[in-house]
């Protein structure tokens, strides 16, 4: 056993990897370990493509280490569990998101936040703790302690329902956590892409009336009859954003690039809630006066906790939510994250790893 | 009756007044309206001078008009009240705030948040109901429809329970409304001024941990030992800050100058709040990744409203809480704007109205 990607496991793995900052994927032969008490093995059948992916894969955060197999929204079928393992069976259809560890012992882990553990691994590019790297679901199967396994619903279709594992948690915690959930609440959401669209049904599905707000007046049609989001607003048109000032009981915004924020607080209601999951690489200008006047806030949420994800994949199962996305096959990776770039793709990719990867091994 | 401001009303009134934006204050002859139905009148005793008299007096947020009689930290005794008033009698010692008026049908004010109300009128500076501008405490008597009225404890001094008006209801509602005014919690105060130097007595008050954030190591001692806050923290020493990150539970922020913010977040646990209480006149730069990587919230909150007022100054008699003060007569107003404006108090002056108001009129 070597301690190369090949061999430093007894399992072999074939997927695709990043091997530097160019982004550019290729066919990779690594390992994964064996199964470990707690550990459930599955094959992976989809895959989605989260924008974090070509972040990272193009080292736009600075954390990034290489050969890189990326992919958090996976999902797949039980192929194999350890002898502790209770929650799933082999043949189950499973996920796993952006997690696949972290301390079990501090107050988040205690409190199911394991997204909030300060010693949280992430699916790929984290030193797990064997010492080794991880890698995501671009990939023929994958590994987790059943912890990080999500249990999919038997009418949660696999390819639609794999981007609910990153892009759906990230909308459903907060819009629960910070009280937006519930009927008769009016909430904005900012930036109709991964996140935007899968927000808009989550708050639907929860009652509430919705607003999608966007730079892009060609949406608008999009948001109101497909999604059915209930008003449409142009952040770009004064007229628009003033006639709906202090009308928001809470705002989730999914917007990564820098943007100003006073237009979307002054259309909160008082004591509304403006919530950030898109995390620009530069500071935003934050009115006070603003937040002061109307005892507002500005918060930030990431991700969400096992315990909830199944909650999360639960609900949209009962509620019909799932994503809006483009299948493709995996040998079209590098062609969807150059559309990805240019926000070319309605709304998610995913890769049909079960029946596309084996044919690009050399 | 004319329409200056001495003949619009039928009632003489005196006090002192600033002419123009030079922020010069002098005698100043000018009336108020008679005791209607709901009307409390009384003579006032003392007036507490807050920051933002200072600001309103130059017009540094250009929304002030001239003459103007500041002061909105008034007490006094109760000379003459309406036929219609419940809440007090002549002869009662009772508090005016911020605040003299505001819609009492919007969503807030059926809530008891006045103070969030859109037709919110302040004490000075405001155009009242009836078309003329609200004059405020520094001033030999003072009327107010009764809800704006707050009874004073009998065991609360009028002079260092002035303040609390004020300052006191400024830092008390952020405590309670987010979550931090409960035994166990830690909380930070970051500046140890007016609003500052309560907040660590109404948070110990409440059985809070409070370390003092300062920028000044020469408020170590008067921090730990005068106002019982049992830590202090540099801001500008790294090594005490990086110390302290993620162990607070909130921070109440009384700073109103440009300042970083990313420290202070750090210090924040999981779920933590950062509340700014002071506006700065520019945006601050606010980092988002540190919002979401912790579900960090950063809101703003301003003053209270006059139930929660009246809550304020009876828990600090109970509990023996009052602003440190300095007890000025009235024509050392120029030279006290002077020292506070290079924060040259500890920690609030106080205008002995009562006693050396009628000494300077002309």
């Amino acid at each position: 056993m070597t301690k190369s990607p090949e061999g430093e496991h007894p399992v072999k793995a074939f997927g695709w990897a990043a091997t530097d900052t160019s982004g550019h994927l290729s066919p990779f032969n690594f390992s994964r370990r064996e199964t470990g008490d707690e550990d459930v093995r599955f094959k992976v059948l989809y895959c989605g493509i989260c924008h974090s992916d070509l972040h990272c894969i193009k080292n736009e955060w600075g954390i990034s280490t290489y050969p890189m197999v990326p992919g958090h929204e996976i999902v797949g079928e039980v192929t194999e569990v350890g002898s502790k393992v209770e929650k799933v069976k082999v043949g189950d259809k499973v996920g796993v998101g952006c997690m696949v560890g972290a301390c079990h012992s501090c107050d988040n882990c205690v409190d199911n936040l394991e997204n909030y553990c300060p010693k949280m691994l992430l699916t790929y590019n984290s030193i797990y703790t064997d010492g080794t790297i991880t890698y995501g679901g671009y990939s023929d199967h994958m590994i987790a302690n059943e912890r990080y396994i999500i249990k999919f619903p038997d009418n949660m279709p696999l390819d639609a329902g794999a981007p609910l594992l990153c892009a759906g948690i990230t909308v459903y915690s907060p819009l629960k956590y910070f009280g937006l959930a519930e009927p008769g609440k009016h909430v904005g959401i900012v930036g109709l892409g991964g996140l935007g669209h899968v927000a808009v049904k989550f708050a639907k599905a929860f009652g509430a009336k919705v607003t999608v707000i966007s730079t892009s007046p060609s949406k608008k049609n999009e948001a109101l009859e497909h999604l059915g989001a209930d008003l449409f607003l142009v952040s770009r048109d004064p007229d628009q954003m003033q006639a709906a000032v202090g009308t928001m009981d809470g705002i989730i915004d999914t917007v990564s690039a820098v943007h100003p924020i006073l237009p979307l607080i002054s259309l909160l209601k008082s004591h509304g809630k403006l919530v950030m999951v898109g995390a620009p690489e530069k500071p935003l200008e934050l009115p006070v006066f603003s937040l002061i006047m109307g005892r507002k806030t500005v918060a930030g949420s990431g991700i969400g906790g096992m315990k909830e994800t199944q909650e999360m994949i639960d609900f949209a199962a009962k509620h019909n939510i799932k994503a809006d996305i483009e299948v493709i096959s995996m040998d079209y990776v590098n062609t969807a994250m150059e559309r990805l770039a240019k926000a070319d793709v309605r709304y998610r990719f995913v890769i049909d790893i079960g029946n596309t990867l084996a044919a690009t091994k050399p």
